[in-house]
């Protein structure tokens, strides 16, 4: 399946634009395309600087793409809408654009969940392919409809790590009564298991595991969770987040305020969301190792989640599937497209993807060893 | 490290622009941009959706950018060019921009390979961080700009297989005499392993595969080796593909013509390129399991390269690299960064992200053999 334009050439003609053209200032470059300015609100703090940095990378690019024509302004979770808020700032109009991630919204509807990730689902390139070839943008933009919004992918995380825990945690027992911090369906799973999932905000977090008013935490991976320094106060760091093998960041635009824009304008949010898409997955690709060398350096305690722990899980997420499928009519679609998808994607990634991976990297950890 | 701009905004200011855009005809939407049309070379058939189909995307996205003001038009390999000539044709100005890949041209300078990929080399992911934010892309850029040209990731088809073989292949001595179709650097390092690399175009592999002129042959992955219909004469099919733990494919761009165009036809040029890309990468992802499903179907036999045979592999590939960094400078400085790399990245990938695929692929194995 190929993706849709949502809006073609002929919504927004010639005749239309040359109206809204003739009454803006026409310098000497591209003076028959409107001047723009947007306001784009993001979950992300400027403390994490793969996040916010893909916004302001995205604004960059819109505006390189329309000769400054389009100028779109970035602001970090809280300056002018809340870090768990930017869906509504879009949907009412309060800003033009929001800049975040689907899962903070399952409070509405637990089909946003795909939009980010599920529990033991896609990889970062499974979860793309579904998204621009394998209909889950269609399934997206059909909830996103009901929010007046519609998006593109603009970032990804890539597989994050398990999280920070004060003492070691070996078998499901362990997790019985464990409060931890964890987002989204997630949450569902662990309460399932017996553990008290909390929804705290980022800054909140270090003092309520200092304290011990919470067990455990989630945030990102390496490089993120570095900066928040939870490895003074947990120093287990578990892997892999079986709840996140890849995160994905979207834009999020007014359905009516994309509506007004040139067709040249929607390409560039468009093409460039793709863009920042990759310049974002990247940077964490980049810096998540440097880091992970340095929270080891400093104490952190690398730790595998057992098999026992991970069966326990998986067998829990998919109850929790079946059990929102059954209520939930849109769920239910935008599952069945997710899980037969995932059935195909896991045939092929394990045939030449993961075998090559296995190898090769078997083979580094010898060599690692050997010159020990 | 960031990525830098090749040109920035005031190589070509307004001026110069508007000196162009006098002399050309004002439609109503951007009439201070010129109408520039260009020529793309493919060395990729029409036969071949993902990669042609790539380039075809990219000059959509241009035109949709510029309000079909920058208009490129892609040729498929041998229409106008030569599919193993198109460097050439970009540098000397026959065409403006190329869409190849560069390991084609390790001919001229085995530094081409770090732009495609390299045995035991990088997986998808790990060769896009490099590239972005690890110094990939000034390096790849410091060679083609020895051949007047710069270049951008425009696409990627992901781990590809090992081929297609006569015979069952078990231990090294199997390979000794063996005469394999063999792209790239990888033939270099089969030579050292005793077999006999050949060169051969794609449409004439099955005629000299059927006739045992050869005894194998590699080309992509499922979905492209399936049009070829190599299963019919070589039914044993190997992965991984050691050779290509990803192959990234690029726009190429003459330094010249790149020079005079406005900026914001460069920066619709480089953004819809990191589109195509993502597009050909999901495209693969979307097509390669379905198509592995039919050629099992039709009767191919799937095969493991054995650990002895990627040893002997593996340490044949890094004597290759030691030979060519001890005569060229600039394949040492590039295959240092790219070496440096690699361990940082195999690090943290075995971690998070090869945990969380381990886990869940041998969970879904276990589930379809639970159903049988």
């Amino acid at each position: 399946m190929e993706r849709r334009r949502f809006v073609t050439s002929a919504a927004l003609g010639g005749a239309a634009l040359g109206a809204v053209a003739s009454v803006l200032p026409k310098p000497a470059i591209a003076q028959g395309l409107p001047e723009i300015k947007w306001r784009m609100a993001s979950s992300f703090p400027k403390s994490l600087p793969a996040l916010f940095g893909g916004a302001d990378f995205l604004c960059q690019r819109v505006a390189a793409l329309t000769d400054n024509r389009f100028q779109i302004r970035p602001f970090a979770g809280g300056e002018i809408v809340p870090p768990l808020a930017v869906l509504d700032a879009v949907q009412n109009g309060t800003v033009e654009l929001g800049h975040s991630t689907p899962y903070y919204y399952v409070g509405k509807d637990p089909t946003f969940g795909f939009g980010s990730t599920m529990p033991f689902g896609f990889n970062e390139r499974q979860q793309m392919a579904w998204m621009r070839q394998g209909g889950g943008l269609e399934l997206h933009n059909e909830l996103l409809k009901g929010y007046n919004t519609l998006g593109f992918p603009a970032g990804n995380t890539g597989a994050q790590m398990g999280g920070w825990f004060r003492k070691e945690i070996k078998t499901p027992e362990d997790l019985k009564g464990l409060k931890m911090r964890i987002a989204g369906i997630a949450g569902n799973v662990l309460a399932k298991l017996g553990g008290v999932p909390q929804q705290i905000g980022g800054s909140d977090i270090y003092p309520a595991l200092e304290k011990g008013t919470i067990d455990a935490t989630e945030w990102v991976g390496p490089y993120d969770d570095e900066k928040l320094g939870f490895y003074k106060v947990a120093k287990y760091y578990y892997y892999p987040g079986w709840w996140e093998g890849n995160a994905m960041i979207w834009t999020n635009v007014n359905r009516d305020k994309w509506n007004e824009l040139p067709p040249s304008y929607q390409a560039a949010l468009e093409t460039a969301s793709y863009d920042a898409y990759s310049w974002v997955l990247s940077k964490y690709d980049t810096e998540n190792p440097l880091a992970l060398r340095r929270l080891v350096a400093n104490g952190a305690q690398l730790r595998p989640f057992s098999r026992e722990i991970l069966q326990a899980a998986y067998k829990a997420s998919f109850e929790v599937y079946d059990e929102f499928a059954a209520k939930n009519a849109l769920f239910k679609k935008t599952y069945e497209s997710w899980k037969a998808f995932r059935d195909t994607e896991y045939l092929w990634f394990q045939v030449a993807e993961h075998s090559f991976e296995s190898f090769v990297y078997s083979q580094r950890t010898a060599e690692v060893r050997a010159k020990k």
